[in-house]
């Protein structure tokens, strides 16, 4: 196979991450209220906005989508730093245009308020859905962007069956978002958050940087306990 | 394997479609209400009818089942535009057909009235569930067809993963229903707006323009633009 | 590998349709009520005891679990006819344990009758949850049952990509069900349909005929025509 | 590929049965109510931490995450007697730590009571959801822990499709809480229900020996059982 280019690998992970800030929080903004598909159907929407982009784009750029993914990654060297600015900006890019689709498709219905409605960004204490603490959400979102990671390394290890990583890792943050939504709306995911925060602007601008530090940190941790715990990545 | 003669690649093409409009729009018209399985259930149906028809039928005739993914793929160059025509006849055949075959079922409950309920038709403004403008439903339809045919095109390349297609390009109908169906209806296919407009008739049937147009710009903007952001395909 | 005996096939064949009942009606009769999971995990249910004993006993008897299956297989001629009374028997047998271990653990609740809860038990007309015509419930349980061997046909063809079936054919189910809970409670299967009617009798028991009848038939039907119109199954 | 050491496979088992109870019970405890997932959300986040940990870490230890798994394995002589402790020690250790993670998350909300609202914990009699008596609930427990063995046995058989056995095992266990979260809460794993309950406690605590025994008693069985209606497992 020829070798994606790094102009087609960025283009790759900006396609990726529009797609996953438009279904992700797309379904959460046009589809979330009742009538609509709920929790659960926001559940599945960010959980196959991964899947069908790691089958889509995977192959092409490694299908990372978010930078709490390339820093995990490159945490336990199986992607290099001096790649991951690029990644950064072209996830956070993608992030950002997918919310400005949003944004115009949701004023084609009268009465939207992105800062009212939040506009699917992530929040604590006042603005957790569920009243949730800013020590609850920290630890909530460090506990699952980790195992994201787990999932990652595993479900891409050489000894994984081909072809399942795609499937395993959407479905695991479907699970993510299943767990956590109620705690913050869920992250794991900067550019997912910073995407919409722009235009919810306000508190949910403000509170932006707990959904930068905590993701990150958690990949991090994974990146670096991974073979710790379950050994090295063999043939 | 002996290659499918074009009578069965149509004749793929007509069932599967067929079961795209029976069993998305059937769920939508016969089960869609409350009590029934709601929106995230017509969400997973649609998605269904593409994976499954996907498994049945893509490897005698690629599973088109969609006029915009056969104008996709003629752009990108992935198929004979000579054979575009037999293809649109045959999903808009199976589509129709299986538009009359729901008609009858649904009216074998009492006080059934297509064109009140809507049939399953996509529209806009007065017409869209959520009452978005018609540019808020042509740029939903643009931007979702044009990532659909993205998924396919990389679903399906040389580099893919051997039979993951089905199971990815199904699970991205479902979510492209789970962002759009309060916009619009979803449609993203102009055989299944046609199929049940007919049969809705009136403003249903006066809207379905914007239903073949918007997908198939979104196609032919993706079949353009897919090789420009992510590489040619190669093995 | 090692063939597996006649004895062995039909323990599978039982095992299988047991799983069927159990999980199917199961979840209808414990888990289908308000604060239940409701008609999409009806839907659900009864396409995961497919899809998972597939995986677990298809290897071993060809994963029919339904007599319409093996009627449209033998149709089809990818099954000996011969063969076909044992596998009614055992998935007649499989169904009605089912139905029985199932009636034990629903009277574990205060207030269970199984004739007025109608357990589980498809119906027509007064039976029918939206009060569907006989004549609606027939042209349901045929094109559905047809469809249902469309995709059988499709997903385990010599050409069809491998592993995949069990996922198709048991998401085809689920869709099945999405569909048509509403119409009749969802047969497509004389076996689950027999399995219960003996226990939630009166009526219910009276009108299973129609629940033996038409899923034959559209299977029969299936198995004449699918070679017709997309072509004979070759390598 | 270089054999995992037994600390790794520990590792592995602790990382899986922690992402089970996290996952799980996190989704019940954190979302189950009206506003989030509903039954429906539990059951389909139980399934996908057992689909995402098997493909992470079922190449590392097998993939148990579940004492009742290990005995049924080791009773149809899968897995050795001698390697069981450590991993129920593993297994137990994980559903702990997860229970205890899950628990300082939950008093982020005011006015969270473990014991009060039960934790996730199962239970019979007063503590089942729909009153269902202690005898339902144990012959719930063993048939549905007897057919997760009989998929698992299944799915992991050497002629079963390679790399599917993660999907079908963890969909197994999504269709087992489908069919009985209004039963008992759903076990089927003593790690899962002792996890949760030491903070529960009280009435909870008293209770969870029919979850250790009632799941341990349908593994066994399955592993008995298993060969003899079906076959043994041969290439």
């Amino acid at each position: 196979m020829a070798a994606p280019t790094t102009s087609h690998k960025l283009g790759a992970e900006a396609l990726g991450t529009f797609w996953l800030v438009l279904g992700g929080v797309g379904t959460a903004v046009l589809a979330g209220n009742e009538g609509g598909v709920g929790t659960l159907g926001i559940a599945l929407a960010f959980g196959l906005t991964v899947l069908t982009a790691a089958y889509a784009f995977g192959p092409i750029s490694g299908g990372h989508f978010n930078p709490a993914v390339t820093v995990g990654l490159a945490t336990a060297k199986r992607f290099d730093w001096k790649d991951a600015p690029g990644y950064f900006a072209a996830q956070l890019a993608g992030a950002t245009i997918a919310g400005a689709v949003l944004f115009v498709i949701a004023h084609g219905a009268d009465g939207f308020d992105a800062t009212a409605s939040g506009f699917g960004a992530n929040g604590y204490g006042d603005h957790s859905p569920g009243g949730y603490s800013l020590l609850a959400v920290i630890i909530t979102e460090i506990v699952l962007t980790a195992f994201f990671l787990y999932v990652i390394f595993g479900a891409t290890a050489k000894r994984a069956a081909v072809g399942f990583s795609g499937l395993a890792i959407g479905l695991a943050l479907t699970l993510i978002h299943l767990i956590s939504i109620p705690v913050d709306g869920t992250s794991v995911n900067p550019a997912r958050s910073l995407g919409v925060a722009w235009f919810a602007g306000g508190d949910h601008l403000a509170q932006v940087w707990v959904f930068i530090l905590a993701p990150v940190i958690g990949a991090a941790i994974a990146g670096v306990t991974h073979a710790m715990i379950v050994g090295e990545d063999t043939d």
